[in-house]
Protein backbone atom coordinates (compact mmCIF):
# COMPACT_ATOMS: atom_id res chain seq x y z
CA UNK A 1 0.00 0.00 0.00
CA UNK A 2 0.96 3.85 -0.68
CA UNK A 3 2.76 5.69 2.39
CA UNK A 4 0.10 8.07 4.18
CA UNK A 5 2.37 9.29 6.44
CA UNK A 6 4.77 11.93 6.67
CA UNK A 7 8.49 12.03 5.29
CA UNK A 8 11.38 12.72 7.38
CA UNK A 9 12.90 13.10 11.04
CA UNK A 10 11.50 14.94 13.86
CA UNK A 11 13.81 16.41 16.46
CA UNK A 12 11.84 14.54 19.54
CA UNK A 13 10.67 11.38 20.95
CA UNK A 14 7.87 9.36 20.53
CA UNK A 15 7.66 7.03 23.39
CA UNK A 16 4.52 4.63 23.81
CA UNK A 17 3.23 2.58 26.15
CA UNK A 18 1.26 -0.77 25.63
CA UNK A 19 -0.34 -3.61 27.34
CA UNK A 20 -3.24 -5.43 28.62
CA UNK A 21 -5.87 -4.18 31.37
CA UNK A 22 -4.42 -3.70 34.82
CA UNK A 23 -1.08 -3.54 33.74
CA UNK A 24 -0.21 -0.23 35.47
CA UNK A 25 -0.19 1.89 32.54
CA UNK A 26 -1.29 5.22 33.46
CA UNK A 27 0.92 5.27 36.81
CA UNK A 28 3.93 4.37 34.80
CA UNK A 29 3.39 7.08 32.61
CA UNK A 30 2.89 9.53 35.37
CA UNK A 31 6.49 8.85 36.23
CA UNK A 32 8.04 8.42 33.52
CA UNK A 33 6.51 11.43 32.19
CA UNK A 34 7.92 12.96 35.68
CA UNK A 35 11.41 11.67 35.61
CA UNK A 36 11.90 12.78 31.92
CA UNK A 37 10.66 16.56 33.08
CA UNK A 38 13.29 16.30 35.58
CA UNK A 39 15.79 15.65 33.53
CA UNK A 40 14.86 18.83 31.64
CA UNK A 41 12.85 17.34 28.84
CA UNK A 42 9.79 19.07 27.65
CA UNK A 43 7.03 16.16 27.40
CA UNK A 44 3.71 15.82 26.03
CA UNK A 45 1.38 12.93 27.76
CA UNK A 46 -1.42 11.67 25.51
CA UNK A 47 -3.35 8.80 24.75
CA UNK A 48 -5.03 6.45 22.53
CA UNK A 49 -8.13 6.19 21.34
CA UNK A 50 -8.22 9.84 21.58
CA UNK A 51 -5.54 12.79 22.17
CA UNK A 52 -7.02 15.27 19.91
CA UNK A 53 -10.32 16.94 20.27
CA UNK A 54 -11.21 15.00 16.77
CA UNK A 55 -9.68 11.56 18.01
CA UNK A 56 -11.61 11.75 21.55
CA UNK A 57 -14.87 12.16 19.33
CA UNK A 58 -13.90 9.43 17.76
CA UNK A 59 -13.07 7.67 21.28
CA UNK A 60 -16.28 8.30 22.47
CA UNK A 61 -18.19 6.29 19.57
CA UNK A 62 -15.65 3.09 20.16
CA UNK A 63 -15.05 2.67 24.08
CA UNK A 64 -19.06 2.42 24.78
CA UNK A 65 -21.94 0.72 24.01
CA UNK A 66 -22.11 -3.23 23.61
CA UNK A 67 -19.15 -5.30 23.00
CA UNK A 68 -20.57 -6.21 19.58
CA UNK A 69 -21.49 -2.43 18.53
CA UNK A 70 -19.11 -2.99 15.87
CA UNK A 71 -17.26 -5.11 13.96
CA UNK A 72 -13.74 -6.06 14.06
CA UNK A 73 -12.98 -4.36 10.61
CA UNK A 74 -15.17 -1.09 11.41
CA UNK A 75 -13.45 -1.09 15.03
CA UNK A 76 -9.73 -0.64 13.12
CA UNK A 77 -11.04 2.13 10.90
CA UNK A 78 -12.17 4.03 13.61
CA UNK A 79 -9.25 3.54 15.87
CA UNK A 80 -6.91 4.24 12.72
CA UNK A 81 -9.41 7.28 12.04
CA UNK A 82 -8.60 8.16 15.38
CA UNK A 83 -5.00 7.76 15.19
CA UNK A 84 -4.04 9.81 12.12
CA UNK A 85 -6.38 12.57 13.70
CA UNK A 86 -3.98 12.24 16.68
CA UNK A 87 -1.12 12.42 15.10
CA UNK A 88 -1.94 15.00 12.70
CA UNK A 89 -3.21 16.78 15.47
CA UNK A 90 -0.71 16.73 18.67
CA UNK A 91 2.15 14.54 18.42
CA UNK A 92 3.93 15.05 15.05
CA UNK A 93 3.82 19.23 15.73
CA UNK A 94 4.75 18.45 19.63
CA UNK A 95 7.78 16.17 17.56
CA UNK A 96 8.57 19.06 15.50
CA UNK A 97 8.47 21.09 18.68
CA UNK A 98 11.46 18.97 19.83
CA UNK A 99 9.40 17.96 22.92
CA UNK A 100 8.93 14.11 24.34
CA UNK A 101 5.82 12.70 23.51
CA UNK A 102 4.59 9.74 25.61
CA UNK A 103 1.24 7.86 24.42
CA UNK A 104 -0.91 5.84 26.50
CA UNK A 105 -1.35 2.80 23.97
CA UNK A 106 -0.55 3.43 20.02
CA UNK A 107 -1.07 1.08 17.01
CA UNK A 108 -0.17 -1.71 18.79
CA UNK A 109 -3.09 -1.90 20.95
CA UNK A 110 -5.12 -1.78 17.68
CA UNK A 111 -2.50 -4.79 16.42
CA UNK A 112 -3.18 -6.92 19.96
CA UNK A 113 -7.21 -5.83 20.27
CA UNK A 114 -8.50 -6.20 16.88
CA UNK A 115 -5.50 -8.01 15.12
CA UNK A 116 -4.54 -10.53 17.27
CA UNK A 117 -7.64 -10.96 20.05
CA UNK A 118 -10.50 -10.57 17.50
CA UNK A 119 -8.64 -12.05 15.20
CA UNK A 120 -8.60 -9.94 12.23
CA UNK A 121 -5.01 -11.15 11.35
CA UNK A 122 -1.77 -9.23 12.06
CA UNK A 123 -1.45 -8.87 8.33
CA UNK A 124 -4.33 -7.38 7.82
CA UNK A 125 -3.99 -4.29 9.72
CA UNK A 126 -0.48 -4.29 9.09
CA UNK A 127 -1.73 -3.22 5.65
CA UNK A 128 -4.07 -0.65 7.48
CA UNK A 129 -1.30 0.88 9.31
CA UNK A 130 1.01 1.05 6.20
CA UNK A 131 -2.08 3.00 4.34
CA UNK A 132 -3.02 5.45 7.02
CA UNK A 133 0.20 6.00 8.33
CA UNK A 134 3.22 4.81 5.63
CA UNK A 135 6.43 4.00 7.48
CA UNK A 136 5.57 6.21 10.20
CA UNK A 137 6.73 4.51 13.98
CA UNK A 138 7.32 5.04 17.39
CA UNK A 139 11.06 5.68 18.88
CA UNK A 140 10.05 3.15 21.96
CA UNK A 141 7.48 0.37 22.81
CA UNK A 142 7.45 -0.09 26.27
CA UNK A 143 5.07 -3.47 26.51
CA UNK A 144 3.94 -3.68 30.21
CA UNK A 145 3.45 -7.03 30.69
CA UNK A 146 1.50 -9.71 33.59
CA UNK A 147 -0.51 -12.55 33.94
CA UNK A 148 -3.78 -12.02 32.20
CA UNK A 149 -5.65 -13.22 36.06
CA UNK A 150 -3.53 -10.69 37.37
CA UNK A 151 -4.28 -7.78 35.05
CA UNK A 152 -8.58 -8.90 35.11
CA UNK A 153 -8.43 -8.82 38.94
CA UNK A 154 -6.65 -5.24 38.87
CA UNK A 155 -9.00 -3.54 36.33
CA UNK A 156 -11.83 -5.11 37.51
CA UNK A 157 -11.51 -3.29 40.75
CA UNK A 158 -11.21 -0.02 39.25
CA UNK A 159 -14.78 1.97 38.72
CA UNK A 160 -15.44 3.25 35.40
CA UNK A 161 -17.96 3.89 32.92
CA UNK A 162 -15.66 2.58 29.83
CA UNK A 163 -16.07 -1.22 30.83
CA UNK A 164 -16.28 -2.68 26.94
CA UNK A 165 -13.20 -4.49 27.00
CA UNK A 166 -12.64 -5.24 30.52
CA UNK A 167 -15.95 -6.93 30.03
CA UNK A 168 -14.99 -9.58 27.23
CA UNK A 169 -13.88 -12.99 28.31
CA UNK A 170 -10.77 -14.51 29.65
CA UNK A 171 -9.92 -16.30 26.50
CA UNK A 172 -10.19 -12.90 24.64
CA UNK A 173 -7.54 -11.52 26.90
CA UNK A 174 -5.33 -14.02 26.50
CA UNK A 175 -4.84 -13.79 22.63
CA UNK A 176 -4.88 -10.19 23.58
CA UNK A 177 -1.43 -11.29 25.59
CA UNK A 178 -0.11 -13.49 23.38
CA UNK A 179 -0.47 -10.69 20.75
CA UNK A 180 1.77 -8.45 22.67
CA UNK A 181 4.31 -11.25 23.07
CA UNK A 182 4.29 -11.64 19.29
CA UNK A 183 4.57 -7.80 18.28
CA UNK A 184 7.47 -7.80 20.87
CA UNK A 185 9.51 -10.70 19.02
CA UNK A 186 8.59 -9.13 15.71
CA UNK A 187 9.93 -5.36 16.39
CA UNK A 188 12.77 -5.93 18.75
CA UNK A 189 14.48 -2.66 17.80
CA UNK A 190 11.32 -1.11 19.13
CA UNK A 191 9.80 -2.93 21.48
CA UNK A 192 10.69 -3.52 25.20
CA UNK A 193 8.72 -6.31 27.14
CA UNK A 194 8.58 -4.83 30.96
CA UNK A 195 7.41 -7.25 33.38
CA UNK A 196 4.45 -5.51 35.00
CA UNK A 197 3.48 -7.97 37.89
CA UNK A 198 5.69 -6.46 40.24
CA UNK A 199 5.39 -3.37 42.43
CA UNK A 200 4.59 0.16 41.35
CA UNK A 201 8.77 1.47 42.25
CA UNK A 202 9.99 -1.76 41.26
CA UNK A 203 8.14 -1.67 37.40
CA UNK A 204 8.89 1.93 37.68
CA UNK A 205 13.00 0.80 37.54
CA UNK A 206 12.46 -1.73 34.77
CA UNK A 207 10.98 1.04 32.31
CA UNK A 208 13.57 3.94 33.44
CA UNK A 209 16.45 1.38 32.27
CA UNK A 210 14.88 0.66 28.93
CA UNK A 211 14.09 4.36 28.51
CA UNK A 212 17.58 5.31 28.96
CA UNK A 213 19.56 2.91 27.46
CA UNK A 214 17.23 3.66 24.10
CA UNK A 215 18.05 7.31 24.53
CA UNK A 216 21.54 7.58 25.99
CA UNK A 217 20.46 9.12 29.04
CA UNK A 218 22.23 8.95 32.47
CA UNK A 219 20.57 7.47 34.79
CA UNK B 1 -5.10 -6.82 0.28
CA UNK B 2 -7.05 -9.46 1.96
CA UNK B 3 -10.79 -9.64 1.47
CA UNK B 4 -13.06 -7.83 4.34
CA UNK B 5 -16.39 -8.85 2.32
CA UNK B 6 -18.49 -11.08 2.61
CA UNK B 7 -18.95 -14.44 0.28
CA UNK B 8 -21.92 -15.82 -1.91
CA UNK B 9 -24.82 -14.22 -3.98
CA UNK B 10 -27.69 -12.01 -2.28
CA UNK B 11 -30.74 -12.52 -3.85
CA UNK B 12 -32.15 -9.28 -3.46
CA UNK B 13 -30.57 -6.07 -5.97
CA UNK B 14 -27.94 -2.94 -4.66
CA UNK B 15 -28.73 -0.31 -6.74
CA UNK B 16 -26.74 3.08 -5.81
CA UNK B 17 -27.03 6.80 -6.60
CA UNK B 18 -24.21 9.41 -7.10
CA UNK B 19 -23.06 12.76 -8.32
CA UNK B 20 -22.23 15.94 -7.12
CA UNK B 21 -23.85 18.69 -5.04
CA UNK B 22 -27.51 19.68 -6.21
CA UNK B 23 -27.54 16.82 -9.17
CA UNK B 24 -31.05 15.95 -7.47
CA UNK B 25 -30.46 12.77 -6.34
CA UNK B 26 -33.70 12.49 -3.31
CA UNK B 27 -36.11 13.17 -6.10
CA UNK B 28 -34.81 10.91 -7.81
CA UNK B 29 -34.48 8.36 -5.31
CA UNK B 30 -37.88 9.00 -3.99
CA UNK B 31 -39.59 8.77 -7.97
CA UNK B 32 -37.45 5.42 -8.28
CA UNK B 33 -38.31 3.67 -5.02
CA UNK B 34 -41.91 4.69 -5.46
CA UNK B 35 -41.98 3.09 -8.92
CA UNK B 36 -39.68 -0.18 -8.16
CA UNK B 37 -42.74 -0.77 -5.49
CA UNK B 38 -45.54 0.04 -7.65
CA UNK B 39 -44.18 -2.92 -9.69
CA UNK B 40 -43.91 -4.93 -6.94
CA UNK B 41 -40.85 -4.92 -5.41
CA UNK B 42 -40.15 -4.63 -1.64
CA UNK B 43 -37.46 -1.55 -1.37
CA UNK B 44 -34.96 -0.32 1.24
CA UNK B 45 -34.35 3.18 0.84
CA UNK B 46 -31.09 4.12 2.78
CA UNK B 47 -28.70 6.66 2.46
CA UNK B 48 -24.50 7.29 3.23
CA UNK B 49 -22.34 8.29 5.31
CA UNK B 50 -25.36 6.47 7.70
CA UNK B 51 -28.33 4.20 6.81
CA UNK B 52 -27.24 2.49 10.09
CA UNK B 53 -27.63 3.53 13.68
CA UNK B 54 -23.67 3.16 14.23
CA UNK B 55 -22.94 4.85 10.44
CA UNK B 56 -25.26 7.59 11.24
CA UNK B 57 -23.09 8.52 14.36
CA UNK B 58 -20.26 8.20 12.22
CA UNK B 59 -22.22 10.70 9.89
CA UNK B 60 -22.54 13.53 12.14
CA UNK B 61 -18.54 13.02 13.11
CA UNK B 62 -17.89 13.85 9.30
CA UNK B 63 -20.40 16.56 7.61
CA UNK B 64 -20.50 18.38 10.17
CA UNK B 65 -17.42 21.46 11.70
CA UNK B 66 -14.97 23.26 9.56
CA UNK B 67 -13.88 21.70 6.28
CA UNK B 68 -10.46 21.02 7.29
CA UNK B 69 -11.49 19.03 10.41
CA UNK B 70 -10.17 16.17 9.08
CA UNK B 71 -7.41 15.91 6.61
CA UNK B 72 -8.03 13.41 3.48
CA UNK B 73 -6.86 10.37 4.82
CA UNK B 74 -8.71 10.52 8.19
CA UNK B 75 -12.20 11.58 6.51
CA UNK B 76 -11.49 8.33 4.36
CA UNK B 77 -11.27 6.00 6.58
CA UNK B 78 -13.92 7.06 8.21
CA UNK B 79 -16.31 6.90 5.64
CA UNK B 80 -15.51 3.36 5.22
CA UNK B 81 -16.25 2.93 8.98
CA UNK B 82 -19.43 4.22 8.26
CA UNK B 83 -19.86 2.14 5.10
CA UNK B 84 -18.91 -1.11 6.97
CA UNK B 85 -21.56 -0.70 9.12
CA UNK B 86 -24.28 0.28 7.45
CA UNK B 87 -23.50 -2.87 4.82
CA UNK B 88 -23.70 -4.89 8.00
CA UNK B 89 -26.46 -3.69 10.13
CA UNK B 90 -28.87 -2.73 7.35
CA UNK B 91 -27.88 -3.32 3.67
CA UNK B 92 -26.28 -7.03 3.77
CA UNK B 93 -29.43 -8.06 6.01
CA UNK B 94 -31.76 -6.55 3.57
CA UNK B 95 -30.75 -7.86 0.30
CA UNK B 96 -30.87 -11.59 2.12
CA UNK B 97 -34.14 -11.24 2.55
CA UNK B 98 -34.03 -10.15 -0.92
CA UNK B 99 -35.08 -7.06 -1.00
CA UNK B 100 -34.07 -4.00 -3.03
CA UNK B 101 -31.58 -1.62 -1.87
CA UNK B 102 -31.46 2.02 -3.02
CA UNK B 103 -28.64 3.81 -1.83
CA UNK B 104 -28.35 7.47 -1.71
CA UNK B 105 -24.41 7.52 -2.35
CA UNK B 106 -21.96 4.48 -1.70
CA UNK B 107 -18.57 3.85 -2.34
CA UNK B 108 -18.15 5.80 -5.48
CA UNK B 109 -18.67 9.28 -3.28
CA UNK B 110 -15.49 8.37 -1.45
CA UNK B 111 -14.20 7.72 -4.71
CA UNK B 112 -14.82 11.16 -6.31
CA UNK B 113 -14.45 13.19 -2.70
CA UNK B 114 -11.54 11.74 -1.20
CA UNK B 115 -10.01 9.82 -4.19
CA UNK B 116 -10.15 12.75 -6.60
CA UNK B 117 -11.44 15.74 -5.66
CA UNK B 118 -8.98 15.72 -1.83
CA UNK B 119 -6.06 14.19 -3.79
CA UNK B 120 -5.69 11.50 -1.89
CA UNK B 121 -5.62 9.01 -5.37
CA UNK B 122 -7.82 6.58 -6.77
CA UNK B 123 -5.88 4.12 -6.58
CA UNK B 124 -5.37 4.10 -2.50
CA UNK B 125 -8.99 4.83 -2.09
CA UNK B 126 -9.20 1.37 -4.04
CA UNK B 127 -6.67 -0.40 -1.35
CA UNK B 128 -9.22 1.28 1.42
CA UNK B 129 -12.14 -0.20 -0.23
CA UNK B 130 -10.45 -4.38 -0.95
CA UNK B 131 -9.51 -3.72 2.94
CA UNK B 132 -12.89 -2.96 4.31
CA UNK B 133 -15.35 -4.81 1.66
CA UNK B 134 -13.59 -7.29 -0.34
CA UNK B 135 -15.18 -7.52 -3.97
CA UNK B 136 -18.36 -6.72 -2.63
CA UNK B 137 -19.91 -4.26 -5.33
CA UNK B 138 -23.20 -2.55 -5.97
CA UNK B 139 -25.67 -4.36 -8.96
CA UNK B 140 -26.35 -0.71 -10.20
CA UNK B 141 -24.40 2.43 -9.96
CA UNK B 142 -26.09 6.04 -11.40
CA UNK B 143 -24.32 8.79 -11.56
CA UNK B 144 -26.35 11.88 -11.76
CA UNK B 145 -24.56 14.32 -14.22
CA UNK B 146 -24.44 18.16 -15.18
CA UNK B 147 -22.74 21.03 -14.95
CA UNK B 148 -21.20 21.93 -11.90
CA UNK B 149 -22.38 25.28 -11.50
CA UNK B 150 -26.15 24.55 -11.76
CA UNK B 151 -25.38 21.96 -9.32
CA UNK B 152 -24.02 24.62 -7.14
CA UNK B 153 -26.38 27.06 -7.15
CA UNK B 154 -29.65 24.61 -7.07
CA UNK B 155 -27.27 22.97 -3.56
CA UNK B 156 -27.05 26.55 -2.27
CA UNK B 157 -30.88 27.16 -2.78
CA UNK B 158 -31.34 24.45 -0.53
CA UNK B 159 -31.64 25.44 3.62
CA UNK B 160 -29.45 22.99 5.81
CA UNK B 161 -26.79 22.92 7.82
CA UNK B 162 -24.56 20.21 6.16
CA UNK B 163 -22.38 22.75 4.40
CA UNK B 164 -19.30 21.48 4.74
CA UNK B 165 -18.72 19.87 1.09
CA UNK B 166 -21.17 22.78 -0.53
CA UNK B 167 -18.60 24.97 1.03
CA UNK B 168 -15.84 24.68 -0.75
CA UNK B 169 -14.64 25.77 -3.95
CA UNK B 170 -15.45 26.03 -7.25
CA UNK B 171 -12.28 23.72 -8.44
CA UNK B 172 -12.87 20.91 -5.86
CA UNK B 173 -16.16 20.72 -7.06
CA UNK B 174 -14.83 20.45 -10.75
CA UNK B 175 -12.52 17.75 -9.62
CA UNK B 176 -15.42 16.14 -8.19
CA UNK B 177 -17.30 15.76 -11.73
CA UNK B 178 -13.95 14.72 -13.01
CA UNK B 179 -14.22 11.82 -10.67
CA UNK B 180 -17.39 10.36 -11.57
CA UNK B 181 -16.40 10.66 -15.21
CA UNK B 182 -13.68 8.51 -14.26
CA UNK B 183 -15.07 6.04 -12.48
CA UNK B 184 -18.21 5.92 -15.03
CA UNK B 185 -15.79 5.41 -17.73
CA UNK B 186 -13.63 2.85 -15.63
CA UNK B 187 -16.68 0.61 -15.21
CA UNK B 188 -18.83 0.71 -17.73
CA UNK B 189 -20.58 -2.58 -16.90
CA UNK B 190 -21.51 -1.40 -13.08
CA UNK B 191 -21.90 2.45 -13.84
CA UNK B 192 -24.48 4.30 -16.09
CA UNK B 193 -23.87 8.09 -16.62
CA UNK B 194 -26.81 9.83 -16.33
CA UNK B 195 -27.50 13.26 -17.56
CA UNK B 196 -29.52 15.53 -14.36
CA UNK B 197 -29.52 19.14 -16.37
CA UNK B 198 -32.79 18.28 -17.37
CA UNK B 199 -36.45 18.38 -15.78
CA UNK B 200 -37.73 15.93 -12.89
CA UNK B 201 -39.93 13.71 -15.18
CA UNK B 202 -37.51 13.64 -17.71
CA UNK B 203 -34.16 12.31 -15.50
CA UNK B 204 -36.80 9.73 -13.86
CA UNK B 205 -37.30 8.56 -17.48
CA UNK B 206 -33.37 8.10 -18.10
CA UNK B 207 -33.03 6.94 -14.71
CA UNK B 208 -36.12 4.54 -15.19
CA UNK B 209 -34.74 2.98 -18.59
CA UNK B 210 -31.14 2.53 -17.56
CA UNK B 211 -32.64 0.29 -14.35
CA UNK B 212 -35.08 -1.59 -16.11
CA UNK B 213 -32.39 -2.84 -19.26
CA UNK B 214 -29.81 -3.58 -16.40
CA UNK B 215 -32.53 -5.95 -14.37
CA UNK B 216 -34.47 -6.99 -17.38
CA UNK B 217 -37.97 -5.28 -16.15
CA UNK B 218 -41.10 -4.67 -18.04
CA UNK B 219 -40.99 -0.82 -18.89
Amino acid sequence: MTAGGRAGRQPGRFITIEGGEGAGKSTQIALLVARLEAGGKTVRRTREPGGSPGAEAIRNLVVTGAGDRWDGVTEALLMFAARRDHLRATVWPALERGEWVVSDRFADSSMAYQGYARGIGPGKIAELYAWTLGDFRPDLTLILDLPVEIGLARARARAGDEQRFEGLDLDFHRRLSAGFHAIAAAEPDRCRLVDGSGDIDGTAALIWAAVAERFDLGR
